[in-house]
């Protein structure tokens, strides 16, 4: 079963609503910009690249509703457009970066008529969407290099296709691993407190015929104390310079634990995910989200109501824990500040095509 | 508020229900052997040190049903129903420890007539149940000593009142702590897949009076990370004669996460809950609970229901990671192997008194 979590089809932008998943598959379309913002922030569409896929269609929807001809508030109501869907989540940078490569194409084609550069920011967002699947298969191609045929992975968190709009990161890994005829069992963290693991990865997973166990995200120190797992592979939301790794919230947990039980810790995650403005990982804004996620379960409420709790969505995993970092472009080893030199942005974007990552310097 | 998760009354046993907790408050009568195992197995009574005295109880309940005046069957229904009991959950020892005690008081006593030695059963049940309080009082004035004022403890699971006779082993300390001055701030891990500390220990914590903040598991490393843990403190579910310590799964865990943020980790368990018999952690029985547990929570399903989980209720932590161990008798440090020999058991037992521990050498 082919899983697509954001799709453009006769004009009509839809998603797979997550946040209703495994119990209904729920197909929902997206009219307006003020959805575009709620379904990111509220987690209907949800992984780093699958919103930035996601944001692509979802700006160029919002532009196309535009009636106004007057060019210069057209190209203003582009910038407020592309600052609001923004502001959704601060901590994945892809959502920044397809929004800067759309309002690149409109600035690009300025002189031309409304119509016209409404044309090609479906393009564009089409053609972001479609990097985004390239990139995946690439990363599983590179990435189930480093496993081995009867290998035993952890992950935390979604990095699959429900993440991105191919294949997935972390994910995709395991299935090009299958793919080249290497038997694979996943362990998979149900990542409280919105469950992305139990409700998604193992959804997907089994739908993809991986042996596949689910434990709450406290037994991997167990697991990995018995030495039954051989890898841990996980996705990323943002990547500072240096190679620091902000991801979903226990990521960095599991890094801890993996050094503790020299067990290889892998990112997987596309060149747009590294932000080459932000020198390390204290500089990445880590989004803190509604307190009742860690008082209620499910929808139920499991703690008292007057409790305080703590709740960011991401944590940052310093570069030395992080064995390798898997990209479409190749695998870079540590010291990543030297390694990933090849993807920083060239000094004139001018020059880059079709090649990713865009990513500005700011 | 004084919470009691066991008391007699009456001459009737009555127990919160922690099942349903913080959401009701519902006292529970257990008159049948058939309940004293159910209510330990679903953990509508949990804690090490609150199971054995609730075991103790609910021996002498179920031996007070006994209407056989035959001596030799009333000695071998004793022996059954002890096994019976123990059966409901194999990692606590402290479960088997009571039961111990009290077969022991009913042999002590093989002379006497029947109702004489049911009334023995009583005094001995009561006797646990107060030495336990005695217990968790003296647990936290030794370990309050280790605590400053100002610190921010981060705790697992519930080793608080609700899991002891008394005030509870870990969190004693803390309340030993607040009396005598000092201000603490508690963090409390939610703890999956039972959710006991959402459930237990932020509400007693509350209740207490006590500055408290919840996280899901995954969150600790982060704090840890940014330096906000002073001590981590839990309980244990058995201790083994290494100083390897089983208690709730996670606790390995923090364990590991302590060690790489230099965060002293201690554990706070009575004497009883020391297997001498039991050389070092590999031996110790770990329970494996039903696989739904991972798949839902409170009634409902949150993961796809074909899907394979991994449901261990204990971890073991090997004793090396922990600074010390707090006890009613003192804190011993490492090498445990040494320093835990004055708790070790007395060749002849029958020297021992009140003095607690006397677990048997088996």
């Amino acid at each position: 079963m082919k899983i697509r979590p954001v799709f453009f089809e006769s004009g009509k932008l839809k998603i797979i609503d997550q946040r209703r998943l495994p119990a209904r598959l729920v197909v929902l379309e997206c009219k307006r910009l003020k959805q575009v913002y709620d379904y990111i922030k509220t987690l209907a569409v949800r992984g780093a690249p699958a919103i930035g896929v996601f944001a692509a269609y979802g700006f160029y929807i919002s532009v196309r509703d535009i009636k106004d001809r007057d060019k210069q508030r057209f190209f203003r109501k582009l910038h407020e457009i592309s600052n609001y869907i923004e502001s959704s989540r601060p901590t994945a940078v892809n959502l920044s970066w397809a929004l800067k490569q759309m309002l690149k194409s409109a600035e690009d084609n300025r002189d031309k008529d409304l119509e016209y550069i409404k044309s090609v920011l479906l393009k564009q967002a089409k053609q972001i969407h479609k990097e985004d699947e390239l990139m995946c298969k690439n990363i599983g191609i590179y990435g189930q290099r480093l496993v081995s045929d009867g290998d035993t992975i952890l992950t935390h968190c979604n990095a699959g296709s429900l993440a991105t709009g191919g294949e997935g990161t972390a994910l995709s890994i395991v299935y090009y691993a299958k793919k080249n005829g290497k038997k694979i069992k996943v362990f998979a963290d149900e990542t409280r407190p919105l469950l992305q693991g139990a409700r998604l990865t193992v959804w997907e997973l089994i739908n993809n015929g991986i042996d596949t166990t689910l434990i709450c995200d406290n037994m991997a120190a167990f697991l990995m104390q018995q030495g039954r797992i051989d890898k841990i592979i996980v996705g990323a939301d943002r990547i500072a310079a240096n190679g620091d790794t902000a991801n979903k919230i226990g990521t960095y947990n599991l890094a801890v634990l993996a050094k503790a039980h020299m067990v290889p810790f892998y990112v997987a995650a596309p060149s747009s995910t590294f932000d080459f403005s932000i020198l390390n990982g204290e500089a990445i804004p880590i989004e803190f989200r509604n307190e009742d996620e860690v008082r209620m379960f499910a929808g139920k409420r499991t703690a008292p109501k007057n409790i305080k709790t703590y709740n960011p969505a991401f944590d940052v995993t310093p570069a030395h824990l992080i064995n390798a970092i898997i990209t479409e472009k190749g695998v870079f080893a540590k010291p990543y500040n030297k390694s990933l030199d090849k993807l920083r942005p060239l000094k004139n974007p001018k020059k880059i095509a079709i090649l990713r990552p865009q990513v500005e310097e700011s």
